[in-house]
């Protein structure tokens, strides 16, 4: 099953961009009257009827909506820092996407190799899974900030369960992930995950001043990306 | 940490192989007297000092033993079909050594796309997998065999828990992994996994009639490598 992305819907007619028109008619070949499914991004699924094969702009009538299609019954955010090694970074979206992402939010700790990351070619990742995993919805994405900016935006704030995953074994006491999610109660859940030097002890002093729980992901040593993939995996698992 | 692999182990002294001798003295240059750490792929890691920093047979002494080195508390097999993109069954197979694998077993189903797979790359991917991740043992791993040779070898064996994680939803009840895994009461788990186009019904009736249980992974739809990790994983974060 293919699935399209738009963000024009108006009048009961949803209008492809350029890329998604070409990929539409030229690479799949799709023509007037074929049924196609196109997402807005927002986790709605409309079946529509192609009127226009256009490469350029091709034009489609709705004839079905599917609200909250592909949803998954948890808000989750990752608030992660980027990998030296970017690939292994992409591959932690694509595969937290296929289970079930809301928002991720790149930071750059006190101890990260990578200072710089650019958000574009995660935003097509993001999609691709998306689509791929046939979700309505792709995760947002933030533009990179600091590990202390993230902390500061989110201290004292109630309505999220905030979870800090650090390794300082022994100095900080430490729920197991799975122990800290049976208080989620249906908040949205915030998961911070360090660079591959870990946090700084003020980093993770500052966390838990504002009100993250320190969690451990178990007893294997992980990397960056895996242990962000079991953040997701752990909260994906909790509610199936 | 850097730890080196090696097979041999006699008298008190351990004899790196001309590969692992090279990396050790050529490429971190180690020299007579220093502290290395040598897992033996069994589960025991050596603390050893250099003896004979030579770059085609390094020997070192043995100054302390440890066994189950990075062990974890269960005993998980992984009976997987190799991917169509070989790159996306390695990078599951590294993650599951990450998180904690005892035995991969390549397998070809009646809908693979992918009916040969070579062992060799594999093997190097589960050794610098475990010796990234801290483990003395390293994942056993299996000559490719079909799903129904597979099945037929577990028929009626009562000593581990058989799983197998298909999509026909309706048609078979299926228990999610999570309540599955409460019934493991310390036996051996297998979890198998299918290809691209899932199990055939026969495949899927041949491992029921011997004695697998039906699960099912969650409401996502996961791609072979993403259902192979999220059931590593689910294994993994049941144990913590």
């Amino acid at each position: 099953m293919e699935v399209f992305y738009a963000r024009e819907f108006q009048g009961g007619v949803c209008r492809l961009d350029e890329e998604e028109s070409a990929h539409c008619v030229r690479v799949l070949r799709h023509r007037e009257g074929d049924e196609i499914f196109v997402i807005d991004g927002e986790g709605t699924c409309y079946t529509c009827r192609l009127l226009d094969a256009s490469p350029k702009g091709a034009t489609a009538e709705i004839v079905r909506v599917e609200p909250d299609w592909g949803a998954h019954p948890y808000r989750l955010r990752l608030a992660v820092c980027p990998t030296k090694n970017l690939d292994r970074f992409e591959w932690f979206a694509e595969k937290a996407t296929e289970l079930g992402l809301d928002r991720l939010s790149p930071v750059i700790g006190d101890h990260s190799e990578r200072r710089v990351f650019k958000t574009e070619r995660m935003r097509r990742i993001l999609l691709s899974a998306s689509k791929q995993s046939l979700k309505g919805a792709i995760p947002q994405l933030d533009e990179p900030q600091t590990v202390r900016a993230l902390i500061a935006s989110l201290a004292g704030d109630e309505g999220c369960l905030k979870l800090i995953a650090c390794c300082f074994e022994g100095e900080v006491p430490r729920l197991s992930v799975n122990e800290a999610l049976a208080q989620a109660e249906g908040k949205e859940i915030v998961v911070l995950i360090g660079p591959e030097g870990d946090f700084s002890r003020e980093e993770a002093a500052l966390a838990v001043a504002a009100g993250f729980l320190p969690v451990h992901l178990g007893p294997s040593r992980l990397r960056t990306e895996t242990a962000a993939l079991t953040a997701a995996e752990a909260v994906y698992l909790h509610y199936i």
